[in-house]
């Protein structure tokens, strides 16, 4: 038994998000599928987290068990061509057999790409948030510091989330401003479903004066999703790297 | 009455080209419509030049005329709110009854993008065509340099093609090459169909030693299609700007 290492690019719009679900495109529906016809036996593709619908991925990571002597090569340029263009295989790696994508991660990291104008370019439109708004970016900068560090993220994830522990370390959570695009980068050793878009969601709120910095300790605190700010759309969110 | 001057960004790959077809998606199709639901009157749009399916435009002009009297912002804002995301309207303004989109332009820049690797981004796929092999890069550079000035193009358009006039003006012709990334960028007073495409094609037979750049100007002369290199995909083909 060999266990191949992925690194994956996909642009989310036309999927409905990572995990295979009966009768709907997924990532994770369509690469398996390639896979087994590569290999011509059944797979499970494990990626290191889900992605929902519309979120992107430069570098997603997934690995595979498979009895097939291929090389990594050949198997790189024969997913290439089964896959659509969508979705591209980066990298093929072959790691040991204690490598799992998911549990032996380290780190991830997820931007998310705000337009700063009106008007979103047709070619930008799929991958950004358009939020034209003025904003205080000392305040958004203020609240971001507050994100970083061990936190329970209740008030921050999506109130149907199952997982029961939801305390999550953020390493890295700041603004690089450029021009017309405002990117959040956040670095962390896991994410809770909808997190990155709920403290982006948060920020921008505290950007246009309806929250203060000084009220993300005690929405923390309170672990109380309704005190925290929107969602934010799928699409301006990429997952960026997965270190291990 | 009152001419509006429009210029507009569209992704292509979901049109079926500028020109408005029976009972398939064009640019002209839903920005007329778009107007025409925004002025309550029949209107007819002009284009600067047809663009073929597939192919982008960053700033395409396009002049309307309305006995409409509602100011150009709430134009823009009026058709962005109607129009898909794919098109956009980056600016609306007023200009003589004798502006027409087509015949007043001076000259127009197209770019031609070709990927350099394998594998392409999902994210530039729609722009890009990929052509990973080897290159002479000074051959292609003095083929292209051919192209400069006044000639008959019958060899490098659409063998179709109904114009009787084939002359044209190329006042630049030229690569500018960056990491992954070819870019070709043409000036022209005009094009014709597929013009840009073939020449692009032909300077990759230069590239790849399948024609020789001495060979160009016997190309132009001889009048004949068949001698020139292929037509390259639309999808990495731009309309950079129009100029008046």
């Amino acid at each position: 038994m060999r266990n191949l290492k992925l690194t994956l690019a996909y642009d989310g719009t036309g999927f409905h998000g990572w995990q295979i679900q009966p009768n709907l495109p997924t990532v994770q529906g369509v690469v398996q599928e390639a896979l087994e016809k590569l290999f011509n036996h059944s797979v499970t593709l494990t990626g290191s987290g889900r992605t929902d619908a519309g979120v992107h991925a430069q570098a997603q990571v997934a690995n595979v068990e498979t009895i097939r002597s291929i090389d990594t090569d050949a198997v790189l340029r024969g997913l290439n061509a089964l896959l659509p263009s969508d979705i591209r295989v980066l990298q093929v790696e072959e790691v040991g057999l204690e490598f799992h994508s998911r549990r032996s991660a380290s780190s991830k990291t997820y931007e998310y790409h705000v337009w700063r104008q009106h008007i979103v370019s047709p070619f930008y439109c799929r991958y950004v948030y358009a939020f034209p708004y003025a904003m205080n970016e000392a305040a958004i900068d203020e609240a971001s510091r507050c994100f970083i560090g061990t936190h329970d993220f209740t008030s921050f994830c999506a109130t149907a989330s199952e997982v029961e522990d939801r305390v999550r370390i953020v390493f890295e959570a700041e603004w690089q401003r450029g021009g017309d695009e405002w990117i959040f980068r956040v670095r962390g050793n896991g994410f809770l479903q909808y997190m990155v878009r709920t403290i982006v969601g948060t920020l921008l709120y505290v950007g246009t004066g309806k929250l203060e910095p000084s009220e993300i300790p005690s929405i923390f605190e309170a672990r109380d999703r309704r005190l925290a700010g929107p969602c934010v759309p799928a699409r301006g969110l990429h997952l960026i790297r997965v270190d291990y």
